[in-house]
């Protein structure tokens, strides 16, 4: 199973309004609330893809209670078709060019009650534009003996986890070096970790030596001062990361690992929402890498499935046609290793 | 005791952000939760001038439930005082000046469960300037069989209550014509009834022959077509409310009724936020009916209440010492018969 970190989960709200007017009063027409967090974000989308997920983290409160509800509703209660194989070995796709498998898989719920409230966050969907204005909640503060319970229940997972992702900021309370930690501990069983976080603990858990971490280009710029996509990589390659998988936007993704350097890119820009497509980046990374596919192969697959999410009408969803027609088409560029 | 009615009910968030950039995230860095609609409203400021409230309604789902310990957190369990009387029969005030009693009576919650979840709303108040961007959540789908519920509760409930106030807009499910129901029950039960709502079922409640309304500027011209007051508040008695009282803003209160025409004014116009100042008001002419205070002096109590709610720092709530400061300053004018 692949294992996913959401240190600060929420409850995601979508409110659409005909137009966001700021001092003025609006009435929500369309209203939705979902599970959420980046590391949730992950497993819905790796369930999609058909592989058993287990999510970590803290919820506690109403809101905490409201959100396991909506995550046990999201699993399936039984393997659609057990006949296609067991969900943590789906079909070996055609390199480069088969999706991964349709029927969904469990995502279990391990997270770690807390006596705080989980926080919301509020997307308000401008109807009129598509444009989203976000509104997000702080978090519970999360205490010592909570954060003990949680290093706990991290080390049991890992023992049955083929790989882990480490998603988000984090909740008050917890130490800047949480990541870093989290990172040392998969690091000492044996298990990959991808680290997708922002500001100083990213910076404090690359120096932990992650596999991977898949910064978008503010991100990078954050962490190495560089806004140039060749150098920022690689100076947080020299950071600790072993990989580097930079999110470039509309442009792709560019890749600095120790077996290459690679360039991917979608065949075309596409209009939507990019909440999300981050997280289905990471989704594709991870099932890439736990399935034994090539670097471009992953690639293939996090910049279809990230683009697929930006094109889906629900904000953090992926379109599974728009995925499996964009698959064969993402084009790949090896650079030479000179220009390592 | 006094019955508020809020078809309605709400969890009240407030969010503080540094500055709200439309399109834009922001980390929420203040936030605060309580129960709302107007009649819970009315209901917490009748509480903290000694009157005995029960407050039913409509309530459901996870934030239902957060609403209902929010509620219960609000009561008293003790009277503070018991040898001051008894909470119904608050201190007889000095004409005029004196101010309610200061021991908060208790809020008895008489909801009505609902399957629906209560709705959510989001004041995001911009630190920079204290204006408030307004976020509201439709509300519960409520059926026929919850309807028939609450007019249930409500008749058992009118039998006890020297006073009935029907607050807010309508759940979807509730139709247009259900205030004026609730007023014919009100009135055959010789319970004085204020309906504060507006549109629609605004106009339907009026023809039903309410004791009293309050709308504001704008829900009057929404009715009349009028913008200036004295015809527009004629014109909704002609419609059936035996008394109007129109809230002019920070101009004060015009009163139209049976016994003469006042107009209550602030000392002066103050700055802060409006939210909840109409509810306090609503509050001072019931807390003032009950204790049979004269239309001068309801006004009066009205008028300080409702500037002293938009002084206080926390949006509803009333600041108590500038509501004793104002209550004897409050000017009153009374209209010439002629004029009626």
């Amino acid at each position: 199973m692949i294992l996913t970190v959401t240190l600060n989960t929420a409850l995601d709200l979508t409110y659409g309004v005909p137009e966001l007017v700021p001092h003025a009063s609006h009435r929500v027409s369309e209203m939705s609330e979902r599970p959420g967090g980046k590391g949730l974000n992950v497993a819905r989308v790796l369930s999609a893809l058909g592989h058993r997920t287990v999510v970590t983290g803290f919820a506690g409160g109403a809101t905490g209670a409201v959100l396991r509800e909506l995550l046990a509703d999201l699993s399936p209660q039984e393997p659609t078709d057990p006949g296609t194989g067991s969900p943590d070995a789906p079909h070996a796709p055609e390199p480069g060019t088969a999706p991964a498998p349709t029927a969904p898989a469990p995502v279990t719920d391990a997270l770690v009650t807390v006596a705080g409230n989980t926080r919301r966050t509020i997307a308000v969907v401008d109807r009129a534009t598509g444009d989203t204005t976000q509104l997000n909640e702080p978090g519970p503060l999360v205490t010592a003996d909570e954060w003990a319970a949680l290093l706990g229940r991290y080390e049991e997972l890992l023992a049955g986890a083929d790989a882990v992702a480490l998603c988000g900021s984090l909740p008050p309370g917890i130490h800047v070096g949480a990541y870093a930690e989290l990172v040392r501990s998969a690091r000492t069983a044996g298990v990959p970790v991808l680290l997708d976080t922002s500001g100083e603990p990213l910076r404090r858990g690359i120096a932990a030596r992650p596999d991977l971490i898949k910064p978008n280009a503010d991100e990078l710029a954050q962490l190495t001062g560089s806004r140039e996509p060749m150098r920022a990589t690689r100076d947080a390659r020299r950071r600790g990361a072993h990989g580097v998988i930079a999110s470039l936007g509309p442009d792709g993704m560019l890749a600095v690992t120790t077996d290459g350097i690679w360039q991917a890119a979608p065949p075309a820009r596409v209009p939507g929402n990019p909440t999300g497509a981050g997280d289905s980046a990471v989704a594709g990374l991870l099932s890439g890498l736990v399935e034994g596919l090539s670097w471009p192969d992953r690639l293939r697959r996090a910049v279809a499935l990230s683009t697929a999410t930006v094109l889906s009408p629900t904000a953090g969803d992926f379109d599974r046609a728009a995925y499996e027609l964009l698959l064969p088409r993402v084009g790949i560029e090896e650079h030479a290793p000179a220009a390592r």
